[in-house]
């Protein structure tokens, strides 16, 4: 486990002196409450899927500011003795919410509750908010390009253009949580024991005399899963009626072809798996894989659905790796509220000109009301922590940014979740670990409690996101105090 | 030392257990030259900013297939015990060139030239692309937003926005070789000695009962680097006021007032900073810094400083550290000579129906040709590695795709050199580690070599980069011969 304590904003350092140097001259701690969260979807999506929750931990379980970190602070000139006493004995003692991860999330609610002294809750902010920002945002992604996919598989292979090794090894991760059914990334395999594939690249094929030589000792080494790459020298005239010689190979030395077929690389990739469709199945192969590649993303492969392409396995790299058309996920990481140690909190807001950049202050969590019939979702309320919501009564929830958009549900007629759970208490971590298979599943069950308007890839139907009536009144007159 | 040998694509694995198998069975070993290289620049950019060259040569140092690596071939099944006896004791036991870090580079030249066995070559594929793209792709957008800032100090602060951990660290390191005078990040102050900086966030302000607490809290502490962030609750009517009356109070009590200034991080920044410029003027503050953040790339910092927002720092984020607008490198790796050990190298060559994608065979080198009298770049030269440009007598040189454009250099008007360095000889490490700061100022000297036009952000001139007769005569007449 790499130590990335010092993965933080110079700037949160300055403050927690600064907090340390107030404490230690009033004799008061100050205690905080901080949510991350987002102002929009990325990629105009209808949702996100929350991720990063489980490296988030690690990151929270090995805060150690080390004896190499200690005198690299002492040489920056900045820091005094006294902070960095404190530094060297320092621990997370405070408590995190979350929701977990593969979680369906929309804009504005809280993904992360952190509270604890305003020192701790400072240190953290900068690679939280790196952490879950850069998986959510490839989890995203990766729903987007498998609901485009629609039930196809769809590999993950963009490791080569990840921005870094992390990017590629989480990014992998983050691709399975939101659905891809496999990478090309090995590390990924071994820590997080995700399917891995791929088979051979052009350089193979180039690596022996005749495309026929290559395919044919590849297929002799790997029967079990052969996808021969056709496009090398000419698709159709070369690459397809060389990769049939070789399977007819197979079948006659009675070989079983389990995982087989070809994959494309270049070319029109409609075009191209129509003809090479058409030529499998005449030779008797109408079990083979067709497998495209070649700068995908949602857009291209609904597109080539659409058009009747006939690909059976996507494999997605520099896109998805990077989520491409949105490379960042804008999660921020706002004060709610502050207390000195042992009394009530005391709600914050940050004001801003744009009322959607106004935060939600207090103490908050999080309520999903579903369709007691149909079991999909109808909104989510974010109300105070102390507020509870149950089914047995009519409940009305309302637009807090279009407060006469309002819908009432019957009692009995819905149910209720809360989707913030405790992650950390006192310090320590309270949470299961779960495999990404657990969490894929889960995320899978997530996204089918959305009709499939709010998966729509372009302007899909927007879910709302309610406050509560006791947290909407508590903003109102926080913003007009304010003003 | 994190052990990185697996962050590699599962195909490269079957290839080299392929190549593995074959060369058991015939005894011949098969030797390869590839090439890293890239077709377009990013961003619409003149040219690009070469890096992560050091980390490149941590990871070919430390490959090893460590005992819980091969458990975890094993257990993949794809895998035989012969290769996994051959994975144990494996090293690079190679050859690498690479121009250096911040160098200026161009579409088509190899920015990396690895050659050995074919199976050590194939596996380091993934991970040199990985960490060279992401590098490059960063040191290149960092260079786009310091031309932009025209020689103002930019600062790297996007930690929060980085595609995880790694992409914050090395893009930080990489930002700062694209000529960032420092970065938010303290793990890259750290680990490579860059300058860190910061002061705090709107929660600091929040913290207090008001701005103007919170900013005497803050200068009373940090007299020495005082830079206010003031758009908390109203830019001009309370923060600059506020900061104004803090500068004042330091000032009275005769403290040297050196780096401090305010901060701007929303609103509109050229109108803003104007405002604010005039009031510290007017208030005997004309050396205040105003530093301004908030979504800043180099097309709104050109834009701002062409309205004459008075800004002196800018603190770029998100576009710097996920190059937003263009969020990968396309570099590439492919096979461009083979022999069997001991014997010559036979060029190979990948054609594509695209004139520009159809690969430069043979071992090459490139001469990069100067103006004697400017000291300006003239043009690349890609040349077979056989090949010695001088500049004794006078050179033709043309455009590969346009062959009708010619440019002749006079003897003695010109000067040569040779871009590739040695990296690794016989897999031993040959080259010296040199500072960040040492590869920035190397950079910043490259760039120097560039005319303006060169650096214009949209639609740059385009520096010639060419093929000699001789190089130029294989490629054509192994098209030829493809075909």
């Amino acid at each position: 486990m790499r130590n990335l304590t010092l993965l933080t904003d110079f700037y949160e350092l300055t403050m927690m002196q600064a907090y340390h140097y107030a404490e230690a001259e009033t004799g008061r701690k100050q205690m905080a409450v901080f949510d991350m969260f987002y102002r929009e979807n990325p990629c105009g999506n209808g949702y996100a899927v929350a991720a990063g929750l489980a490296q988030l931990i690690d990151y929270i379980k090995n805060l150690r500011v080390d004896d190499d970190a200690i005198a690299y602070l002492r040489s920056n000139g900045t820091f005094g003795e006294a902070f960095l006493d404190f530094l060297k004995t320092f621990r997370f003692t405070g408590e995190i919410y979350a929701v977990p991860e593969g979680t369906v999330v929309f804009p504005g609610e809280p993904l992360v509750r952190v509270s604890g002294t305003l020192i701790e809750c400072q240190l953290i902010e900068t690679a939280m908010l790196n952490i879950v920002n850069h998986q959510s945002l490839i989890a995203t992604k990766a729903a987007r390009v498998c609901w485009a996919a629609a039930g196809d598989r769809v590999l993950e292979f963009g490791l080569r253009r990840a921005q870094g090794p992390d990017a590629g090894l989480y990014g992998a991760r983050a691709a399975i949580i939101g659905g891809c059914h496999g990478t090309s990334n090995v590390l990924a395999g071994q820590l997080f024991g995700v399917p891995v594939g791929g088979t051979h690249a052009h350089s193979w094929i180039m690596s022996f005399d005749s495309e026929l030589e290559a395919f044919e000792c590849y297929a002799n080494l790997y029967p079990k899963a052969c996808i021969l790459l056709v496009d090398t020298y000419d698709t159709l005239r070369s690459g397809v009626p060389n990769a049939i010689k070789v399977f007819k190979k197979l079948r006659e030395a009675g070989k079983q072809l389990s995982y087989y077929g070809i994959r494309l690389d270049s070319g029109d990739l409609a075009y191209l798996s129509k003809r090479a469709r058409i030529m499998l199945d005449e030779a008797g192969f109408t079990d083979a894989s067709i497998v495209a590649s070649n700068d995908l993303d949602e857009y291209l492969i609904a597109e080539l659905k659409a058009q009747g392409a006939q690909i059976t396995v996507w494999g997605v790299g520099t896109h998805l790796i990077t989520s491409k058309e949105n490379p960042a996920f804008g999660g921020v990481y706002k004060l709610a509220a502050l207390s000195e140690a042992g009394q009530e909190w005391q709600p914050k807001i940050k004001l801003s000109e744009d009322p959607v950049k106004v935060t939600n202050p207090g103490v908050k969590k999080i309520y999903r009301l579903y369709d007691a019939a149909t079991g999909k979702m109808k909104a989510d309320l974010i109300t105070l922590s102390d507020e509870v919501i149950d089914n047995h009564a009519d409940l009305t929830i309302f637009d807090p940014l279009a407060t006469w958009k309002r819908m009432t549900l019957k009692a009995g007629e819905f149910t209720v979740r809360e989707l913030l759970e405790p992650i950390f208490a006192k310090g320590e971590c309270v949470y299961p670990e779960y495999t990404v298979a657990q969490i894929q599943e889960y995320a899978k069950k997530e996204r089918d409690t959305l009709w499939e308007e709010h998966k729509r890839l372009v302007r899909p139907h927007i879910m709302p996101v309610d406050l509560s009536q006791k947290l909407y009144d508590l903003k109102q007159s926080m913003i007009v105090k304010a003003r």
